[in-house]
């Protein structure tokens, strides 16, 4: 596999720095001391450019070859080789990497897709998704239930818990998801019954799903007797062996990335939450638009969003979800930004509604799904 | 509990931005939305103090008090609300934690400690220990075992994995791991027969677990068929809920907690491998030493190990091992740095010695074990 890492250093010592990353990332030890001929023709990384960044005369892009036969097959591991011990390097950054087809082909990738989204809420033709998540924690299950009612009869297509509401005391999981899928169930069958614009509509709920393989376990039990449709969870807080093996493999519905405690690293964003999180059986994945409560700038947004949808071997493209901090009012540029292949994602500005929540959370809903409306008719 | 964020602002600006972030780290919406009076009271984070730093206009440490009743008592809850969201803000960083005594005794900390691993190596009294890595990945499991072999000779104290091996083609676990058990036992046996200085003295083997749920119980099992005496995993790689859900609590031997993709967390690395690693079930945190292949500052160092032992409710104090790129050269000034509750950690240079491996190895565990002889015979 080839990988590109920005490397902070001064020009006359940077072949021996590039050098040094890739025995850091392979072999892990003096070149010299590597006695097998096997492991030092194969194995040990080898530096093929090193690419001066213009104007920067510090900064670097280093080009590397590490051995696939390093990773296996397994998420964690290619997370170990290509940023496990250079993390703690401060002078290093990995932006890319391009993996062989082989692989490409053993990761799982994301189960649903795009298409699965669209299939799951019923959405007809090619049109973008609307999301929001349910908060503050500290409500009870049943104010939580309440609150998803209201969404859903509103016509948000994908209610998520929000990423913060794990199994605590003031609405434990076992309580909060049958008291919210049920909730949305209802509202759900209203919408039809009521035979209005959004008969046929289908809310669908995203619990947060989080904690050890033991717990993980338990809260996919929940999900599947209740039928509940989708699920939340953060790979690089429950880890992405287990989002990968357990999640992704088990839960039997699209899955949502988030990318908490993901942005303290010093790995490209397009790459991790847009192309890796995918890899490791994303369906969709959150990531701070710009111009909110966060500093991504505009083209890594897109960037990301880029990456969710790119060709990837035989992967489907995923749904870019730029949030954090939007406001129903940006929903048309934002559109314009992202296309119809996008879930938007507004929390707090429905819930600072206070009692108009109801009517700004329909004028969301009805705005996401009528914006490509030309579309919807020739799927 | 009480959390100290570093964070980068403007003064003028400054006591907003400090709102802000205690708003992230709790109910994550805007607050005049926030309508149940409990959760106003209770579960909305709240700025405790706002310490300009001297000399860095532009710096200031923010200190928050946050709901206990908002993490449970799950690991990866509380990485989630310490620094889940916030980690996308580069703005900030998170230098510190005061858990609540009851959060403190519910999670659940090292199983062995540093009585642990010297009763696991049979070490009388209190002396330091010496550690090794098995290396490069893409030798045999036959030629790895043939090194454990000759570092258990060598009277080395925990013979660990490269964190590199993984379930590789080139050595899979379910053969290296029973390989390496061996040559270290046999070894162990020899050693005794032998009735030498190192009579009595048990080299423990330390393989490296990674992946998810379904293959790290399958790891285990060939951890307890084999009797194999520690092991070694990545928190951040495998997940920490699972890191102490799973492997503290199943594997049933001391663990060795490895760094890999910690480093690149704006996370003091104190808070990080010194505190929190051991709360969630390490017996022993390796750390890169200063003046190595890492630049972490010596007073940084000395404070991690200093969190390793420090008073922490009820749980035992856990080794901390100083490592990346030391030499046996180094071993007196470590220890002197250190003391005799340590865990010295040299790879590389002892694989560099070629030929002269068994005579440095034993010169490397002779030195460690010896340092604090005076001390040997009054435990």
């Amino acid at each position: 596999m080839t990988v590109r890492y920005r490397v902070e250093c001064a020009a006359d010592a940077i072949e021996a720095r590039a050098r040094a990353l890739a025995v850091e990332q392979s072999v892990e030890m003096p070149i010299e001391a590597v006695r097998d001929a096997r492991v030092r023709a194969e194995v040990v990384g080898e530096v093929l450019a090193i690419d001066p960044l213009p104007g920067t005369p510090q900064r670097f892009d280093v080009v590397l070859a590490l051995a696939a036969e390093t990773v296996g097959d397994e998420p964690g591991q290619l997370m170990n080789m290509l940023f496990g011990n250079c993390s703690l390097q401060p002078d290093v950054a990995l932006l890319d990497v391009q993996l062989p087809d082989a692989m490409l082909e053993r990761l799982p990738g994301p189960r649903f897709g795009i298409d699965g989204w669209r299939a799951a809420v019923g959405a007809a033709g090619r049109r973008a998704l609307s999301c929001t998540a349910l908060k503050p924690q500290g409500l009870s299950a049943g104010a939580l239930a309440d609150l998803a009612y209201a969404f859903a009869r509103a016509g948000i297509d994908v209610i998520k818990d929000d990423h913060g509401l794990a199994d605590q005391p003031a609405a434990p999981f076992a309580q909060r998801v049958p008291a919210v899928q049920r909730a949305i169930a209802r509202a759900n069958r209203e919408k039809t019954n009521e035979g209005g614009a959004l008969a046929g509509h289908r809310s669908v709920y995203a619990p947060s799903l989080s904690g050890g393989p033991r717990r993980l376990a338990a809260q996919l039990g929940v999900v599947r007797d209740e039928g509940v449709g989708a699920a939340l969870a953060c790979p690089m807080i429950v880890g992405v062996p287990v989002f990968s093996e357990l999640l992704r493999a088990e839960a039997g519905v699209p899955l949502l990335a988030h990318p908490a405690l993901a942005g303290h690293a010093r790995i490209g964003a397009p790459l991790l939450l847009g192309q890796l999180f995918r890899l490791f059986g994303a369906d969709a994945t959150i990531f701070p638009n710009w111009g909110g409560r966060f500093s991504y700038p505009r083209t890594q947004c897109q960037a990301i969003a880029g990456r969710a949808r790119a060709p990837l071997g035989a992967h489907a493209p995923i749904l870019p979800v730029p949030a954090g901090g939007m406001s129903v009012e940006r929903v048309g540029e934002m559109l314009g930004d992202y296309g119809p292949d996008t879930m938007l994602l507004i929390g707090g500005n429905l819930l600072a509604a206070g009692d108009a929540l109801p009517a700004r959370a329909a004028e969301f809903a009805a705005r996401v799904a009528g914006a490509f409306e030309h579309h919807d008719s020739r799927p």
